[in-house]
């Protein structure tokens, strides 16, 4: 079969150039202008020899300049490493390592977080307005196959994988959406959740492929959202569970007009409390699973099921599949085991990581290594993310890679991280440490101040725990349920 | 990139279960009730002995017994070819031959159009529902490469060719419509144009891929479908423009309710005339440009520019690409040339009929054969459909065939058919004869009867008019210019 389509946002320009792509602040980008700043942006690129093929990072926040900048990469075809600009200096440096990325394109802001002693080029955004054009050979076509964007995520091991995301993956991913949201000329998405996230990247592609108005905001408010679906005919918006408890507790006394059709929730369950308020307030909520290696979305609970199926992440769409496998065969409905997802938006695989690939996809299928089940109707439950996972106002937070660090403090004999619940971020990570010292105290400050040089700050433990001993089952396994109990029975105390 | 998807029905049985799927005078299907008679089918069809890879064949009327029956050979995985039911049994014979069906599906009133002393088995609904049923091995999912449906096309030398559509055509087709005209859980496609046809097969392939509801009619009735739309909340409909004009007879003073939002007309252009009485009434046209090769429509234009570019068939959209060719080179807007097009909904070629595929596929572009130019803004404008085709009533109608059994009557020496313009039908095909006969009154009723007999009755000649000799250019090429000239001549005198 065929298996390219026409470069997207040029073929959205020729269709519907009048129509606005992008709004942002007081500013707005039809489609045409998109095309045309991304055409100079990408002759830019092509001047200072960016090819494609090329692997170039981007650390860089939401605005419109970084929307301009990806599709710039897509026309020349730079596979884009979309990094994270939460994470700290050391972070970034591996991933940057291990994509074998060429260049980082970032701003001012974040020159601080950039290793500049490496093989690759570090531009701002700001010095690269000043640089002369070309005019670029802009890809007329997107071959599905080819590498549009890879995201870092963490696993078992800690280490980050590098996810491919194809064109195909992206393509299928907006289409799945639109056939599962259904589409309008009206509709205008709300993001402001980031577009280095899965969260917030699909909604850009979705935006060139629909023809769809994206209302980008650099950060997210509460009040700013409510604002938008209320005042400026915002029809969808993705959020996590914390942005949504914020934004129905914004809204006080009001309710949301007929107009608002989605708020799309992704990242962990919402619980029912939240539901039911979201019922009286007219909020259309859509529950949903996926992760960065699904690109968005692959399980979605319509509202009309939401309380009736509470807990659930509802049916695996068109054109994916869910399945769970426990002991290598298919599980009977209401029976626990791994969950596994296939479809044409499934990632085929870690970058320059062979191993991991071949390790999470068999025969088609994705290994997600979340723990759940499907009812008899096939709705899906997931009991346990991957790797003991913690999601933390929508962030992944993977305990391995929290441990990896406070293990390799000099004082620190062990460590183990879990997560703990807390109203508004839904879970935060909480560290138990072993610590060879007299005062446990101040090592403990030294400690928190060590995690805080090396991780992301959503990642640094908000309690650091001293022990005399983890608990660990015979092979010698960290026994994270037992962490969590004495946690409880603290908490309790 | 993933080439396979869950079987559609299925899935949409499992995903929206309690949806209707088919509504039929009073009789409804929900989704779920589609696919358990659908399974059901297909159980007495591997009963039989039917099985993956055959090739069958049905005649059939729009009827939901037919609609079961193609899902239920899709269940299978037979390759279906499509029969136009409006053809006569010599035409018939000749598909069923080239394909090398080896059954026939059919209903007793088409029985005595099917021959009978052939390789293939003749079997009617009325038999089959006796059938004996086991439990069909349901295909899984649909490999996106695999054929799913024939429909025959006649071309510029008479033989007609078996169009191959794919699942991936089908599919492709549908999502390229979503995201042009839009999807909302409340459409209900009206599909009173025959299912046979790719117009009427993609409305059917659209409501198991997007859950929506389609009405079915057996034959178009302009009363009738006015007041599925005023009273029955029909969203979409598919119409040729002989059926556009009736329904903007029929509707009198009264204009079209808002619910109503596209009018889906392919099979040639409107006259402005009509586009402006259909904006007077409410009636949103989107014109479109497309044949049994694409698999449906390719090129479309909303109502927006119906009026500003009268006469366009709009603009390529997501996913396809359209250029003109001449002189094996790319055109200049506003350059004559032939209309090559691309995209994952076009066929990959011709069942069969290497020669054919190899002329009309290259480097990935189908040529269409057909003549036109874009403007500066890239709408297309079709000046001549391929082969002097002649478009009656939404039916393609190819000079060439019927010449050619013109010329196998004894008496005849020569033939030359064109269209001319007809109120109701758009156009009617019209012959031109050298006949060896004293009588050529006597001579021109016993060719038409000779005609009736083995072309199907829209292709019959309406008018044959008897002549010295048929105008040629020093090559021997008939110039049918010259002929529609006698012809205009003669309609003034």
């Amino acid at each position: 079969m065929t298996k390219v389509l026409p470069n997207w946002l040029k073929k959205r320009a020729f269709v519907t150039p009048d129509r606005t792509a992008i709004e942002y602040k007081d500013q707005q980008y039809t489609f045409k202008q998109l095309h045309q700043l991304t055409g100079e942006k990408a002759g830019q690129l092509a001047a200072a020899g960016v090819k494609k093929g090329d692997v170039g990072a981007i650390l860089l926040k939401n605005h419109p300049d970084t929307v301009i900048m990806i599709h710039a990469l897509f026309y020349i075809g730079v596979q884009v490493v979309m990094l994270n600009n939460k994470l700290s200096k050391d972070e970034l440096t591996w991933q940057l390592e291990d994509s074998q990325a060429s260049f980082v394109i970032t701003e001012t802001t974040f020159l601080n977080k950039v290793e500049t002693q490496h093989q690759w080029s570090v531009w701002t955004m700001d010095e690269m307005s000043e640089w002369p054009s070309i005019t670029a050979a802009v890809k007329e076509e997107h071959d599905l196959d080819d590498i549009a964007t890879v995201m870092y995520t963490s696993g078992t091991t800690g280490y980050p994988k590098g996810v491919i995301q194809t064109y195909g993956n992206h393509w299928w991913s907006a289409v799945g959406s639109a056939l599962n949201l259904g589409l309008s000329e009206n509709d205008s998405w709300y993001c402001s959740v980031p577009v280095f996230h899965i969260s917030g990247l699909s909604i850009l592609m979705r935006s060139v492929i629909y023809g769809m108005t994206v209302i980008l905001a650099e950060k997210f408010s509460a009040k700013e959202a409510n604002w938008h679906i209320h005042e400026n005919g915002v029809t969808i918006m993705s959020v996590v569970p914390t942005m949504l408890n914020r934004m129905v507790h914004e809204l006080g006394e009001s309710i949301y007009p007929s107009s608002f059709r989605c708020m799309l929730l992704g990242g962990g369950p919402a619980p029912e409390s939240l539901l039911k308020k979201c019922k009286t307030k007219k909020i259309p909520v859509f529950q949903s699973y996926g992760m960065t290696e699904t690109s968005s979305q692959i399980v979605t609970l319509s509202p009309d099921d939401s309380l009736r199926k509470l807990g659930s992440a509802g049916k695996a769409l068109m054109p994916s599949q869910v399945r769970i496998n426990t002991e290598d065969k298919e599980a009977k409905p209401g029976e626990e085991g791994e969950i596994l997802v296939k479809g044409p938006n499934v990632t085929r695989g870690y970058l320059n990581n062979l191993a991991a690939t071949e390790k999470a996809i068999h025969e088609g299928w994705f290994y997600t290594g979340d723990i759940g089940y499907l009812d008899k109707e096939g709705f899906l439950y997931v009991l346990d993310r991957r790797s003991d996972l913690i999601i933390s106002g929508g962030e992944n937070i993977y305990p391995a890679e929290i441990e990896s660090v406070l293990s390799s403090f000099p004082a620190v004999q062990e460590a183990g991280v879990i997560g703990k619940k807390d109203e508004e971020w839904g879970e935060v990570p909480v560290a138990f440490v072993v610590v060879n010292a007299q005062s446990a105290e101040t090592i403990i400050r030294e400690i928190k101040t060590y995690c805080e040089e090396r991780l992301a700050s959503y990642k640094v433990p908000r309690k650091i725990i001293p022990c005399n001993k983890l608990p660990r089952n015979a092979a010698g396994k960290l026994l994270r349920r037992e962490l969590r109990k004495t946690l409880g029975d603290q908490d309790e105390a």
